[in-house]
């Protein structure tokens, strides 16, 4: 008698930047059950601002913690990006089918994308032609409510595995606006806002007189157009902006090569 | 009597990731000396592999340091990118005419880009519509000869001064063969190279019996195109690729806005 096929299960590699403990990154475990094997790398402490950065003066470390039986989590003591790293050679010897980053407690839309280690770990799940997406819900609050973004980042989830093809180094940023689900218009397929921060350093003096200071900064968003995500997120859309690492400025490469010379 | 107009120097912000001792911050300095008032800021310790990190969790420090009388020299307790915040913000009270980064020790052509504390440095300036350079040569060593790398240094930063219009968020990624100067091509304006690293973690024990990682890796490229920055380098030529912070991946927007429906 014909042995029935076993269905190979797609390995769901989850990361973030809040850290491992963080209701968001549980959130994405809960999305995306039942869709694939989910094992869990991600930062032991919270990693918000980190940006592409990775770890080279000092060693990692890696635990596995206890865990219910269908999820494997480890923490690791670096950055989003090593989490990725560390996850492809020493945790899995090989690439899941999927790394998905979130769901990030506040907004990775607009320049956000380049400062958040969220994003940073999803890009370099596509460098490695991994297809990577990260989540994020605009609500900073330890007590934000992922129940839109839940059934967003599955739907999100289900269609890139589906169609992995589209792109050798599929990268999405998929935020969500911080309403109720009944009131989101659906998913809008974006560019990234230009905008930016106008900074206004704290400064402060300590107990021994010496100055420091802390980073604040105002957001500002200088892109009036109507397909950036920014503007889908303030007309209640999901936005979906896919990106890539390939940063070269082919328009200002043609004007240079008519003007640069030796 | 006409007074005699005087003439505003240009103000040129430095910065790298190397921290404000080592060698290729000197020498960037010495390679624009005469070309306007030169402020440094820079990290107090090496910072290398930072990318766009920002300090949040923790207050920065700033220190002048001694220098001689043409030049202002600051270093800073953060990421390379809190240098260029910190420089607008608190030393300059405004923008520079120009930023430059590095002399970098060490390659950061193709992917490098997104991992390089330099780099981000440099495309932390064009975000805020500073026109901005990041130099690097390929010789990590800190006794490397940047001979060569000063006069192409001074000679784009000359061209950039010069030519700021070419584009609102003008940033350049400069690499500079590790060659005696007579054996260098000329500049070539490139493309970044699809390239990335095979990461292997050498695992080690603490003298407590607990498993430590080290993040090593080996550099592969996987662009065969000859107008990319790997080729430009192999073939000893300066590498000047164009980079912008728009990460949208244009083409798979428009795949996507055919396929990712509601």
């Amino acid at each position: 008698m014909a042995k029935a096929k076993k269905k190979v299960e797609p390995i769901i590699l989850i990361t973030n930047d809040d850290g491992v403990t963080a209701p968001g990154i549980k959130a994405l475990v809960e999305a995306v059950k039942g869709l694939g094997k989910v094992v869990v790398v991600a930062p032991d402490k919270p990693q918000s601002g980190m940006g592409h950065a990775i770890t080279i003066g000092h060693p990692l470390r890696l635990s596995r913690l206890n865990s219910p039986e269908d999820v494997e989590i480890y923490s690791c003591s670096g950055t989003p990006v090593d989490c990725v790293k560390l996850a492809v050679d020493v945790v899995l010897h090989g690439k899941p089918d999927i790394c998905i980053s979130g769901i990030n407690h506040g907004a990775n839309h607009s320049i956000n994308v380049i400062y958040s280690g969220t994003m940073s770990a999803a890009l370099e799940a596509s460098i490695e032609s991994i297809p990577s997406i990260g989540f994020s819900l605009l609500d900073y609050s330890i007590e934000a409510d992922f129940t839109a973004s839940k059934i967003y980042a599955r739907k999100i989830v289900e269609f890139v595995l589906k169609n992995k093809s589209l792109d050798k180094h599929l990268c999405l940023n998929v935020n969500i606006p911080a309403v109720e689900e009944k009131l989101i218009k659906g998913i809008k397929i974006c560019k990234q806002a230009y905008a930016k921060y106008e900074e206004k350093f704290d400064e402060r003096k300590d107990p021994h007189g010496r100055r420091y200071y802390w980073l604040t900064g105002e957001f500002q968003n200088l892109d009036k157009t109507k397909d950036t995500d920014v503007w889908a997120l303030k007309n209640n859309f999901v936005s979906v902006v896919p990106v890539q690492f390939d940063l070269t400025n082919y328009l200002l490469k043609t004007k240079l090569e008519k003007t640069l010379k030796n």
